[in-house]
């Protein structure tokens, strides 16, 4: 992302920086997280903290925004100290399912003034994907997503399909599209995929491949793709960015990228 | 585009069909859009006419919409034509520039209740595309575009590469964006395209194609491809009947289908 | 495919066309085969046969080649007649199993001098994508086929993609490698596709796509694809027209054009 | 690239490694050379060499193949000793034009028995489609090329997608076809690309890419890409180690590692 883009959306500056605290400072994503906030001109790491460090640092070194890509198990009680301590958050962390969502919004209640962003992926790319999927899914009678990844991945389908094809769904049930038509009477061994709520999805395993994902739209005579590739863990650092300065002018649990982007 | 999805902007139905006249009836587009408007439920053809036939015939029929895909010498006395017989039109004749467009608007100033449509291209995938370029020109410093037609085509580049290129650049400018970053220095053949509006882009012409895009957008790690492939003429029929249902909900002059969808 | 690079095969001119009859000639391939004949230089329609019609005018019009495109139902007794009186045969019928594939052999066992071509595929992409498919099996690890088609194709996957995995099954036998590598452990709907001789098929069914094949290799921080689209039935014609030059040449049963083929 | 598909071309195990030496091995490809020589079973690195250090212990060290990825202003210089010493050389090393080839030849003619491997790209994806752009080349009267580089890439079009036109470009006319067919009439920003060898190549630079390339093959109603994506510098690792293991038998100059793979 552009740093110009999002200009109208901070006016801190070098003078007057963002001060970010980063938990997991020292995992693969913490590191990246800790060279992106230093890079930028406009916030300042104040504080580190990773297993075995005290959380209490971060409210001691003043951290206004805390960016957290820890780990499922840890990642609540971070979010519990960080709202007790009048610390927004950016958490990248996996494994918010509808019940600990629930959990962070009411611990938001007392404090309306807080916001908190909760994110599956930070690929400005995979969240600009989505929103164009949604956007497209009304036009089209066909849809189908195709994800990729590295031969290593131990599940199928990846979360961002799966997410995907939820949005998809959603959007073609509001607007009161019927099943996708299919012909196929003839599939003995699974060729056609998965499906996830009435989408199909199909997951590709190779060496060589990184992170990628094609959402197919088909109509009449016509094809429409949309594909992301994501190369590299920095694709996640200009949507941590970008999430710690909106974050500071949202009140209340964002959950999702997209919600902060103004598409 | 899925009909219904279209439901909310028509009442229209089988008992209470739109009146629809084709110009331009017996042209390879014309010939279409007959075949395409008798399908569906919500509309019928009441004349056809081509070279040779009476206007007239078009107006004694009680056409409400015209769908004109004639020719650049005679569109304007069509659009005329109709414009002074109180009937809408949606025209996707090509070679309208800035002034064609000026009296064309000037005819409909003493008509506000009345709606023309004119539209560079009804592919709905292509309007898509177009639309998501421009919203994500702003998260992403290089962009070019890549257009792949069948070997017969004399120009290049397309006019929808060229249109998308303009809406591109009109979004990064919006968004106080720097010219794209690019190191060439050693391009003595031309390898790296055509510029337009600072826009770098680039004409495959190939036996076997029929008429392809990809605008790519490159970060940090990270690239988001929008892919349209228009593989039959039919890929334009979904937007013009979108068009005639949409045109009589709407006055004034509209200039890109694009308005006319709910994105 | 180019006129030039055949020449070398046929020695025949107008002057001196290939006499050839077309069996099936009312259907949507054998009209396609007539126009093609007839449009090629060398080579001309001196029979044209469709249910209801006498087999015996093929050989009544001195037929040297005859070409099939008709009904596996019909296909066997077509053959047997050709081969009995002596006329060489190109085969595009679908539905040729082991079993009919050694009754044809046995037939032509008393006339070595006698060529017949079976091919699941005449399009020369098609046949080009499987023999570098083969070719490239050996030198990665991983390796996965996307088939892409028409939402109205009732099997899955389509016969050419599982070819195509027999053929790379196959080659990396030959080289000795082992099974694939592939650390996906969790999949509960299937969404990794259907394995066909241990190589993974993904199916893919859109509206608006004809015929379409990616096979995607895996390797160390590298991918290699071959993608194959056929957009028109046009596209079988140079592999017929193939086939008819070079069947002239061989004895024997040629199963697979990439069997003529110089690779 | 497998290793076992390499079996069949080394004799050499761990009890009897092949002795390497790497010039210019802290470097960023010499680095990645040395890691990817110690974790092959079948060599060793038994000398790394840059600048300021002494060319002897190569020789001191017994290897029996260097591997040369240093700089155009002393391959020269490397190359000789390694000739004189009898020791074969696998290069990387870019800038070799007719002139620096011509005399390497030159310097081998005494030694007859001796190996020198001079190869412009080592990714196996990127000589596989050379090859098999070679292989479909007369079979389609239209082809291009695009290649996508980083945008710090300076020069265009890349060598390898040159080397890939010229390679086309002879193969059509050792085909005895004529020029590719183009309507273009007008073009007037160069969107058409470079003319390199009457072929066209198309240069796409963008953040987040790395190095990419497709050729095109068109033809009638069909296409057929053959598409290389190199994610990582590791990808030319198994190449330079098939190069070692192959140098080991070959003699003389051999120029491309399209000439040591079986294809």
């Amino acid at each position: 992302m552009s740093s110009t883009a999002d200009s109208a959306q901070s006016a801190r500056t070098e003078d007057n920086p963002i001060r970010v605290g980063v938990l997991g400072a020292r995992g693969r994503m913490g590191a990246e997280v800790c060279r992106a906030v230093e890079a930028a001109g406009d916030m300042e790491v104040v504080a580190m903290v990773d297993t075995g460090d005290w959380m209490f640092d971060i409210a001691d070194a003043g951290a206004e925004v805390v960016v957290d890509f820890t780990h499922p198990d840890v990642v609540m009680d971070n979010l519990r100290f960080c709202i007790d301590q009048d610390i927004r958050a950016v958490v990248g962390t996996s494994g918010f399912g509808d019940e600990k969502i629930a959990t962070v919004r009411q611990w938001l209640e007392p404090k309306p003034e807080l916001g908190v962003l909760l994110a599956p992926n930070f690929a400005l790319g995979a969240v600009l994907s989505m929103r164009f999927a949604q956007l497209a899914a009304k036009y089209y009678d066909t849809v189908e997503i195709i994800e990729l990844h590295h031969n290593r991945k131990a599940d199928a389908p990846s979360g961002t399909a799966a997410h995907t094809a939820r949005l998809v769904a959603q959007a073609r049930e509001a607007a009161g599209m019927k099943a996708i038509p299919d012909a196929t009477t003839h599939d003995p061994d699974g060729a056609r995929g998965a499906m996830v709520d009435d989408i199909r999805v199909h997951s590709v395993r190779l060496g060589g491949l990184v992170a990628h994902q094609e959402v197919l739209f088909g109509g009449e005579g016509e094809t429409l793709t949309i594909r992301h590739d994501s190369l590299d863990r920095k694709s996640f650092m200009p949507g941590v960015l970008h999430g710690v300065r909106a974050i500071l002018d949202h009140s209340g649990l964002v959950v999702g990228l997209e919600n902060l982007l103004d598409l």
